[in-house]
């Protein structure tokens, strides 16, 4: 079964209506859909950016803050602007990283986006990232020591590194045969690379 | 009936795939359309940059070579990376503001582009532009002397001062009914913003 790799930050708006899409999008078109979450912070200072460029680039930020207010209505997606941006996100990120293969990581990761970019709440607190992983039926507490202080630690870490060798500069990704699309716009174009349209695409194309 | 302003540079890659499909889409849709070239150079350096984004990050600019060999080959395109990037845009910028009202400017653009990224020829060149113009019916030397030396030379500066007010930092864009739309990917966005199913569009969202 083919597969997508969905790579993705808690901190990035379009990561947001790209991960409350993915999951429908791969269900419907049988592809089998990994997570992937990873820490923008370390690929943007390596960019030379010490914030999201959103922030560096005020007309840049202020389109998007605009696109999310069109792309959710578009989508139907609950919609509320961040008072703070970007959120420390590596505690979720951390869970997300060590817990990847569990049943409930699609609706975990969903519920994390919905309280930073709904509900306004601060996903960096313990007690939000807790009350996540309860709504989804996973034993917080537990999936949290594990994931911050246990052997599922260093999973956020190598997903990072990953990301770097893949030549990941932003927010979010679909990996498809080795092929890399940036962008919430391009998840179609993915899914395309891969499912039975794929006998469409020219030789040279393939991979 | 229903205007949509299409906001190009010759020198961006990702306005040359725009630029393509833009007059089928909105001869479709039943929508007027305005070619409304600027010069994305003064938007740059306001924002610190002395060349293309696509340059000073070359995560970036890898990615979209990458991905302007997938689009061309999506929408039928012809496509040659460019020896030289970003060209000096300057001149053909000048002949398309200065004559974006005339009954060519829609092939002469489409042939600039073309000329640029398919054919890889040098568009900063007046005999380049000259036979862009002569293969789209215009009479290229008096077209010439008046976009750069006569009254039309201040068409390119006005469009530039205007895209700046507008808040555009890139290219290209759509501007519907007072709303911007940035990408090659939003074209469809801008159009249902204001064709048939703008009456789907909520209220709140409405200008």
């Amino acid at each position: 079964m083919a597969t997508l790799e969905f790579w993705f930050e808690f901190a990035s708006p379009y990561s947001y209506v790209a991960a409350m899409r993915i999951g429908e999008l791969c269900a419907k078109s049988g592809v089998d859909l990994a997570w992937k979450p990873f820490s923008l912070g370390p690929i943007f200072r390596m960019q030379g950016w010490e914030t999201s460029h959103f922030n560096l680039n005020p007309l840049r930020g202020k389109y998007m803050w605009r696109d999310m207010q069109r792309l959710t209505t578009k989508f139907g997606l609950p919609w509320h602007q961040p008072t703070e941006f970007p959120r420390n996100t590596i505690l979720p990120l951390r869970v997300a990283a060590g817990n990847a293969d569990e049943k409930w990581i699609g609706d975990y990761v969903r519920a994390i986006y919905v309280a930073s970019f709904s509900e306004d709440a601060d996903i960096s607190q313990p007690e939000v990232v807790a009350e996540a992983l309860t709504s989804v039926g996973a034993d917080s507490t537990a999936v949290m020591v594990e994931a911050t202080d246990g052997a599922r630690r260093s999973a956020l870490r190598a997903n990072t590194e990953r990301a770097i060798e893949l030549g990941i500069f932003g927010a979010p990704n679909c990996l498809v045969n080795g092929e890399l699309f940036w962008g919430e716009e391009s998840l179609e174009d993915a899914i395309a690379w891969l499912g039975p349209s794929v006998g469409r695409q020219p030789p040279e194309l393939r991979r």
